[in-house]
């Protein structure tokens, strides 16, 4: 591991974050109604879960980075995980998922009706969050995060609705260029550049440093996608919590499949089209199995890892030469190393 | 027909929203990947439907009541409105119903996922059109108005999670009183409190004034709700462009159903009950004829008319009452018009 002390700094803003979630959800139990505690349960399932939260951890660090407290964004930190989750109980039930952090996704314990619409209770919550951003940061600034929340949501919607009709339509002469154009709409947007951009705007930055930041972002952003398919084929399920070949299962264009299906040939090509024609629930774990093999003996694992890993030099290039100015600080350290981890990272 | 000018009121607003929407939602086509063309269809088709626009209607009549332009509420309006159709297609989904505005819900012609999604690109629109109120009205009354949309949202979806949760443990024995909570969380204050909130804050109202909006907007939404339950047991599917007992099928909890519950004894208590339990996809059209008769012959569906006439006669006392301070005029009486109409529509 390069940089052990990325798992302390995830932990200790971790930490805050979790801390700062009391005051905008609602205690659990605490209606004298039986159906609202049970969706207050619902609100705080997957934040209780865990994760990395990397998106509060960035836009933490990327306050400090310019000089702010990280108080000044921890509002924001908060409504950037309450947003995720948000989006995590959506897109499980769209993508069909069957785990989300090492336990059933929440649909699957509640019904899709009470997932979806504890969804949009977490939606609700992230927008009463970023009202606290007022008091903090100023009327002008807080719609500035405003601003920041509507756009990164637009963006992963239409990232979200790409995927979803490439899958419905069962489309898979996807270029590369529409892989990439999916990634950065579906997650580079909300994960790395959005959480770092309002991290800038709460720290008190002027727009152009904000503005700095979306090359990079996108290009960080889109490692972090990368890598995570790649864990999705080659993880384990008990470090990533959730079900190895899922992907596969849900029948996902990722930069490895994509790969396989340029490079396959006759009967493995075959094999390749037929299995993934077939809906989610008509695949086998030995159809899923055989689509690894067969992307394994292709090198297209090898091939996305190595497209991760030549977009995170290229951040991190990028970073140095755009915030060269800015002074060095643990924050600024922290920002780097996580660019590391984000490539290197075992789930 | 007591105001005939009603339908002019609302044809005149719903047009002005109509022709603002076109300034927040993405032009149908305009993309170059089939899949956002498909998804920004999504986007706009319940806006097509039409529907009666009454709450971007209230919005901008309050706002003129105030001494405000209603240009100065226009982005709010067309944001009630896009909230409106976001929470639709989830509703519709999570109910399980069949049709709105008169074709198939969203999620039986597109599929659920894609629906879900589409809800969601709603949001973030809701979302953008409230930036547009910056320049409008100043930053300060810009995030007065995104606190009323957070807490509306929060509401309407704590009521949804009541109901969904009556209908998920087959809860029958539910008190009048936990009825108009549920209405008042689920439809009052997005229908009526907050539009008319929004609406005197676009107008320049001070504060106090738009907290005298509560009890009367309370009151007011609920004679809607009471009203839409009626007209769902007893109007004609033509006109509201959704199937007639709807809500007996979905299972709906209705101050009607309710009341027939209370009221029904023996044999046709013991039906009600049995046809009633059973999961929507089970109830035959007969089932549901035969508890709209029971309803019938014991006059429930009266009884909720009644209540709802009762509701509506004392709102508009409060309304007389709290805002006999504000001079009359065109938009005064129009607000006072529309309380009338809600409880003697038929669609």
């Amino acid at each position: 591991m390069a940089h052990p002390d990325v798992f302390e700094i995830l932990k200790s803003k971790s930490g805050l974050v979790q801390k700062a979630l009391d005051a905008y959800l609602p205690a659990r139990g605490s209606s004298e109604m039986a159906e609202l505690n049970s969706f207050y349960e619902m609100l705080w399932d997957y934040n209780l879960r865990g994760g990395k939260r990397l998106r509060p951890a960035l836009c933490l660090l990327t306050c400090e980075m310019f000089g702010g407290k990280q108080e000044r964004a921890l509002p924001s930190a908060v409504a950037f995980e309450l947003m995720h989750n948000f989006l995590l109980i959506h897109d499980d039930f769209e993508d069909g998922s069957e785990l989300r952090r090492g336990a059933p996704c929440l649909h699957r314990i509640h019904g899709a009706p009470a997932a979806i619409n504890a969804g949009d209770g977490l939606f609700a919550k992230t927008w009463q969050a970023l009202l606290a951003n007022r008091r903090l940061i100023g009327a002008g600034r807080a719609l500035k995060v405003f601003d920041e929340f509507a756009r990164q949501c637009d963006y992963t919607v239409q990232g979200q609705a790409i995927e979803l009709g490439w899958v419905a339509s069962n489309k898979w002469d996807v270029e590369e260029k529409d892989y990439y154009k999916l990634v950065e709409l579906k997650t580079a947007h909300y994960t790395t550049t959005t959480p770092m951009r309002v991290g800038a705007i709460c720290g008190g930055a002027p727009m152009k440093e904000a503005n700095a930041i979306d090359k990079f972002g996108l290009l960080f952003g889109t490692a972090f996608q990368i890598q995570d398919d790649v864990l999705n084929l080659a993880g384990s399920e008990k470090e990533m919590g959730k079900e190895v070949g899922g992907d596969i299962h849900e029948g996902k264009r990722t930069l490895a499949l994509l790969h396989a299906y340029r490079k396959a040939r006759g009967k493995e090509k075959q094999e390749l089209v037929e299995i993934m024609a077939k809906p989610r629930e008509r695949k086998t774990p030995e159809e899923v199995t055989r689509v690894l093999e067969i992307m394994n003996s292709l090198g297209s694992v090898e091939y996305a890892k190595k497209k991760a890993l030549e977009r995170a030099a290229e951040a991190k290039k990028v970073f140095e030469k755009k915030f060269s100015h800015i002074k060095d600080s643990e924050a600024k350290q922290s920002v780097e190393a996580i660019i590391d981890y984000v490539v290197e990272r075992k789930y």
